[in-house]
C-alpha cells in the first residue's frame, strides 16, 4: 500500500515537473516574441497553451486517484493537497506567459517594448525561466533544503520590477502613454510569474516537511 | 459519521463565507481610501488584513481535519479540495484589496486618480463589493443553479476595465504617464479580484455537483 502511494506520488510530482518545464518553455518564447516582435511565436505559445491546461487536468486527477485509492494518512494527505495547489501555481504561471505572447501578438509588427526597458524584459524573462527551471528541480527532488533557498529567489525580479517604474517616471520617457500601459502590465506579468515559481518552493518545503518555511526556521 | 462530516463541511463552509464577507469590506473601505485620499481608512485596510491570514489558516486546519477525521468518499474528498482552493481564491482577493489600500497610503495626501477616471474605480469597486457578496452567498447556501448564473458576472468588470484604457489612450489624457502607470496596475487588481470572485462560483458548481459547469451544461 505505501508502496503504491509512493509511486503514484512520484508519478504526480513528475508530471507537475513536467508542467513547470512547459510553462518555463512558454515564458521563454513569449519573451522572445515581445523582444523580437515575432507574430509566429507568438501564435505558439498561444496554442501551445492548451498542452498546460489538459496536463493540469492530468495532475488533478492523479492527486483525486491518490486520495481516494491509497486511504491516506495525515502526512500524505498534506503532500497531495500541495500537489492541487502546485497545479494552481503552474497553471497560472502558463496563462502569465499566455498574456505576455498576446500582448505581443495585439502589437505585431509594432514592437511592444521602446529600447531603453527591452534589457530590462530580457532580464526578467531570463530570470523568469531560471526560477521556472529551478522550480522544476526541486519538484523533482523535493529537497527541502534546496527549496529554502529558492524561497526569496525573486528578488533579483522584484528589483527589476522597480527600476522599471522608475525609467518610465522619467522626465525624459517620451514614448506616451500607450507604451507605459504596456510596460506597466507586462512588469507585472513578470514579477507574479516569478512569485508563483517561489510559491512552488514554499509548497514543496511543506510537502517534503510538514512544516511551512516559518515553523522549520523558528525550530532550528 | 456522515452526520459529522456533514457538520465539519458547513463548518468550513461557513468560515469560508465570512472570509469573503472580509474580503468584500476590505476592498469596500480601499476604495474608499482610494477615492477620498483617506489615510486611515487605507491604514485600516492595511492593518485588518491578518485576519483574512489567521483565518485562512483556520480554514485549512478545518479541511485538514475533515479529511484526516471523517476518511470521506470520493465526492467529499472533492469537496474538501475544493475548500482548500477556495482559501487561496478567497486569500488572493484580499492581497488585492491590500494592493488597492497600499497605493492609497502611499500617493498620500495626493489623490490617486484623475477625476476623469475616479467614477469608473467607484463603479469597479462597487461591482468587486457585489462581487464578494455573491460568492459568499453561494458558499453558504451550495446552490448551484445561482453559482452558474454568476459564473460570468465578470462582463461588466470587464468592460469597465476596457474602457479605463481607452481613456487613458486618449490624446487627451494629460496626467502623464505616473498617473496613467497608477491606474492600469488598480484598473488590474480590480479585473482580478473580479476572476477570482467568478472563480468561486466555478468551484462551489463543483463542490455541489461533481462536475465543472462545462460539464454540467453540455449534459443538460
Amino acid at each position: 500500500m505505501r508502496d503504491a502511494y509512493q509511486e503514484q506520488m512520484t508519478a504526480l510530482n513528475s508530471v507537475l515537473g513536467e508542467m513547470v518545464a512547459e510553462v518555463g518553455r512558454e515564458m521563454e518564447l513569449a519573451t522572445r516574441a515581445l523582444l523580437e516582435a515575432d507574430l509566429e511565436l507568438a501564435e505558439k505559445v498561444i496554442s501551445d497553451h492548451d498542452t498546460v491546461t489538459e496536463r493540469s487536468v492530468e495532475a488533478e486527477d492523479l492527486a483525486f486517484q491518490l486520495m481516494a485509492l491509497q486511504a491516506p494518512v495525515a502526512g500524505d494527505l498534506r503532500s497531495i493537497v500541495s500537489g492541487f495547489q502546485l497545479v494552481s501555481e503552474i497553471d497560472r504561471m502558463g496563462a502569465l506567459a499566455l498574456h505576455v505572447a498576446k500582448v505581443a501578438r495585439r502589437r505585431h509588427p509594432a514592437k511592444v517594448l521602446p529600447d531603453e526597458v527591452a534589457g530590462y524584459f530580457e532580464e526578467m524573462g531570463r530570470l523568469a525561466v531560471e526560477l521556472a527551471g529551478n522550480a522544476r528541480r526541486i519538484l523533482e527532488t523535493q529537497d527541502y533544503q534546496d527549496a529554502l533557498t529558492l524561497m526569496d529567489d525573486d528578488d533579483a525580479m522584484d528589483d527589476l520590477h522597480r527600476h522599471l517604474f522608475t525609467v518610465m517616471m522619467d522626465r525624459e520617457w517620451e514614448h506616451g502613454v500607450s507604451a507605459a500601459v504596456d510596460v506597466t502590465l507586462l512588469g507585472r506579468y513578470y514579477e507574479r510569474y516569478a512569485d508563483h515559481a517561489v510559491l512552488i518552493a514554499r509548497r514543496v518545503v511543506f510537502q517534503a516537511t510538514g512544516k511551512t518555511p516559518e515553523q522549520l526556521l523558528d525550530a532550528s
